[in-house]
């Protein structure tokens, strides 16, 4: 298997089925290419039609997207475990899952992914409402699993893989949320395998200039 | 099972679920509910945390987000049936349905669903080039399945429902795609099912000012 992908600091699509392999100790071929250069969409030409990544190849099979990536990864790798096994627990998993992947177009666009940086942001009202669903979800989900498994569903789901974005970016804007939000928050950030990513992101050096939102922080 | 539903005439999220449980066969009760108004917020109130339609309610069991509806129904109801048997298909439907869930951003906002009206609108670059995006999806899945069942992947799946409402974008901006593009076209709107969806979006009488773009067509 070959995951296609983009920076490490900026790529948020990207990290969701990296992550979700990664946790899973599925082996793949990582094929890191940079954003917004004449390099990233020839690489990409003879594999997705769409030329974004991520892009996911499995001998003949291509994948594009990143919830459809993780789609066929849980089908074919995983057995179906990577949604909670209750029904209602996987319907209301699938849900938060696909709100991400469509929704919160205002915080994505106001506080973009960028690893290394500490920076703050003034929030415009609609990324502020976005921002307080993040956090009623976490909340809720942590009343429930804080102390069984302390992931969104307890155990790893891809609703996980879909919000580990979200919390690199409340990172970067030094975002704190309720305490029992905070909690998921502080549990994501402690996992080893999303260290490895973000000790790859300080490794790189490219500048994508529409990802650099917000003031340098004082400190 | 209940579907919460907005406007037919305006609510494209609400066609997917609605149209791949009725082309199921699968009975449901329909709660319609009018958009922009303080009486669709008030009865999602305690339906759905994101207060937006479609979301569907199964017994004690709550789904929310067009996608994430397909994909219950799915698992649910279909047997899985409701994406290509062969693996390589299926990556390549879900590819295509997630693709359609968090893109195509410049011709749904410049060409929005408006099915009683008949419109002529100028679109911007970024539409164009999500124009021509469709047009290449329809017409190579065309090129494999015209004449074998005439759907994106010739029987109906979830990629169909999910392409639905630009189905319908084309028709009221009046716009004809390439030759075998154009017969996936007519192969949907001619199907039955829709229709009913169109009938009853043609019975209806409120106006969201905010879809209705474009200039009347002169006859
Ligand atoms: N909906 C897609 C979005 C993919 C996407 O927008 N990827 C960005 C990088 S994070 C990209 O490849 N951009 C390149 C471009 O648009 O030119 C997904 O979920 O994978
Ligand atoms: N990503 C969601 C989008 C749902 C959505 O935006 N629905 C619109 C109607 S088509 C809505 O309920 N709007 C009401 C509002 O935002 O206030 C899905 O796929 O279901």
């Amino acid at each position: 298997m070959k995951l296609y992908i983009g920076n490490k600091n900026y790529s948020t699509w990207s990290l969701r089925p990296w992550i979700l392999l990664a946790k899973s100790d599925i082996s793949f071929d990582e094929i890191k290419l940079p954003l917004d250069t004449p390099q990233f969409y020839t690489a990409l030409e003879s594999v997705t039609p769409t030329r974004k990544v991520p892009c996911l190849t499995d001998g003949e099979l291509t994948v594009w997207d990143s919830l459809a990536i993780c789609e066929y990864i849980n089908d074919t790798y995983l057995s179906g475990q990577a949604w909670p096994e209750d029904p209602q627990e996987k319907a209301k998993a699938r849900s938060l899952a696909a709100e991400m992947h469509s929704g919160f177009s205002a915080l994505r666009s106001e506080a973009p992914m960028n690893i290394r940086a500490a920076r703050m942001v003034t929030l415009s009202d609609a990324a502020q409402q976005d921002l307080k669903r993040i956090e009623a979800i976490f909340t809720e989900q942590m009343m429930q699993f804080a102390d069984h498994g302390g992931w969104l569903f307890g155990q790893y789901s891809i609703a996980d893989a879909m919000f580990a974005p979200v919390v690199m970016r409340l990172r970067t804007y030094q975002i704190r949320l309720g305490e029992m939000a905070q909690k998921y928050v502080d549990h994501v950030l402690s996992c080893p395998v999303l260290q490895q990513w973000i000790d790859a992101a300080l490794q790189e050096t490219e500048i994508v200039a529409a990802d650099e939102a917000g003031e340098p922080c004082q400190e």
